[in-house]
């Protein structure tokens, strides 16, 4: 390896730098299976849809979750911003998380094996790609010039093995592949085995599908720019809301100096989903991708737009006075962009902060109602008697 | 694989359209563990230093081989263009073949295995990147979309999905791995034992290490830019041959709208050189990649240019203006590059092609009279007697 961040040796120390954000609409038995790796971490769970559901989280585990009202009381009319019905509802506990990283899992994903049959450890590898510099300006034929027993290779820059900072590592999945309904309809049966030893920087000025199955990131450098869009209930689009928050974040990393990784780890997918009716509702995803990549990657942001605020700001003006021109959708998502950076400035200041600490409180006392209910034999308003 | 081009298939036809590059300053013993990938094709033999030296080639590989007598001869004063006592001589195969594609190869490369301990056929791989397209203008996370059982992911806008012309597949190695001097020194004893199952399209607008160890190219679309430089004999600069034609090759491919791929397949790698003794020839190397790579990497050809011809001689002016203003080889260099794409051009004319056949006559009648000389037990000069 190049070099190692000296932060990296002691991972139990990222215990208190990191929360794990899941959206469901399910009891999240599939917890069980990532106890191992996620119960030293603080999870933040996004309940989608009808939220007098009651969500089953396994025992052990230190989490809070947010419900649809919750978004509703704690943002008020700003929650106009955060998708309903969709996974995109995740991003607002981005907003919510008070920690450095995020970690953002499907509640369709399992523990992955690697070649050798053991279990991968999401959280490990992507920290390793989070804590080691990135080089998107100068292609490494050996991959992450910074992985263990990596190097830079012959040819490569001298000035130019600094690297910079990365702020987004994304991970990949075997088995069910993150593929769009069209090609789901046409190749139903692939699946992906492949499982490729490699991490790398995706360069400078090229955008890629930021895919929000197995993803991580730097929440206090990028976290303003990872907002999922408006997706689902009252909009024309669903489907699109990871794609929207990798294009627009990696143009502002390109701004900033930032950089982005892919690759390790491996999540196992498991998908059944209706192949039918993701055609019909990812239809107007890909209207507004083919639109929407040619016009990112021809955006260029003024060097004023110093802060990953001020560059979204920018970019959702420019979103509006361009694209708004091809389609309505994109004025409103324009819109929502600029009420997400208003909504997330509100909760991640001094005031923010004492505001949540209320709201977490509120939430985290509905869960222990919920505990001494079970506790005392009552889940989702019946007895363990009525039940048996 | 998303698309599989119909030329695929028949890989045995593709015994009419490439040649097989080798430099080389020793008796080719290790083509015997090429023999079963290589014997199907037509080798051109570069051999570099001493011109009285018999290089000796296994029996039954069909093979032109040329020396620096033969390189003089070929192209007079233009001859000055060819480095010597370096491996960069090797781009006078590319100039004097008559095939599409050209795969080279070093002398200290052996066949690699891969992960199921099969040898591995790096012409099949090297023709399968170079057969389907590449991907410049967006990443493909699950790597290259045309290999098999590979996809384009969800958010890959369907308008790029057609790809580009690919020119260049470049290969890696096992075991010794491409470090420049000081890497090596630093670190004598790392190996590179990872295998990575995958092929990526280097994104446009993106430099790499194009290394000429394991490499394959569309000669008729990029030849005239695989320029090797000025290296070795009479030149402050020597193991930079390959990054230079790379850098240039990557710059051109961009304006061309074609696709360079990197990745599979592999090579072993044995070198067993002198690393004090390459720090001392690589260090005038280090000093043109750190400013050169900068420079190429702000170059802009103008529309006009077209031709690869074009662009390359284009780019040598810049060279001389700009780099040549740092440091007086580049100068030079400048100068190499356009007696380079004056040779390229006399050579791969009909009158060129007529001349040429002359001299391939003189090297193959060579080659007959040192094959009449082993049969009745003369080699070098000595009868096999008094060699017993």
């Amino acid at each position: 390896m190049a070099q190692l961040s000296s932060s990296m040796e002691p991972m139990l120390k990222l215990r208190d730098e990191l929360d794990i954000v899941i959206p469901t609409i399910r009891n999240l038995d599939l917890l069980e299976t990532w106890r191992p790796f996620f119960e030293p971490y603080h999870l933040i769970i996004i309940q989608d849809g009808d939220p007098s559901k009651t969500i089953k989280v396994p025992e052990g585990f230190d989490y809070e979750l947010y419900n649809r009202n919750d978004i509703n009381r704690i943002l008020g009319h700003k929650a106009s911003c955060i998708s309903f019905k969709d996974s995109a509802c995740r991003c607002f506990g981005y907003m919510v998380s008070k920690k450095k990283y995020i970690y953002t899992i499907d509640d369709d994903c399992f523990v992955a094996k690697d070649p050798s049959g053991k279990d991968i450890n999401v959280i490990e590898q992507h920290m390793k790609n989070l804590l080691t510099p990135s080089t998107p300006h100068f292609f490494n034929t050996l991959y992450d010039p910074f992985a263990s027993g990596a190097e830079f290779v012959r040819g490569y820059p001298f000035s130019m093995r600094e690297g910079v900072k990365t702020v987004v590592s994304h991970g990949l999945w075997l088995n069910t592949p993150d593929y769009d309904a069209p090609t789901k309809l046409v190749k139903p049966l692939e699946r992906n085995t492949k499982y490729v030893d490699a991490v790398m920087t995706i360069p400078k000025g090229t955008l890629f599908s930021m895919c929000g199955m197995n993803l991580a990131f730097d929440r206090e450098l990028i976290g303003p720019a990872m907002y999922f869009g408006l997706m689902g209930d009252k909009h024309p689009i669903t489907g699109y809301d990871d794609m929207w928050a990798g294009w627009c974040a990696k143009v502002i990393c390109d701004h900033m100096g930032w950089g982005v990784k892919t690759g390790l780890p491996y999540v196992w997918h498991k998908k059944a989903s209706n192949r039918s009716e993701n055609l019909k509702r990812e239809y107007e995803g890909i209207f507004c991708q083919e639109v929407g990549v040619p016009f990112l990657q021809s955006v260029v942001l003024p060097k004023e737009c110093t802060s990953v605020q001020q560059c979204y700001l920018e970019l959702a003006k420019q979103v509006k006075d361009t694209l708004g021109q091809v389609d309505p959708y994109f004025i409103k998502l324009a819109d929502g962009m600029v009420t997400w950076i208003e909504a997330w400035d509100d909760l991640n200041t001094p005031k923010g902060n004492q505001k949540l600490k209320h709201h977490k409180w509120l939430v985290s006392k509905r869960r222990s109602k919920l505990i001494t209910k079970k506790k005392y034999g009552v889940v989702d308003g019946k007895s363990k008697r009525d039940a048996n």
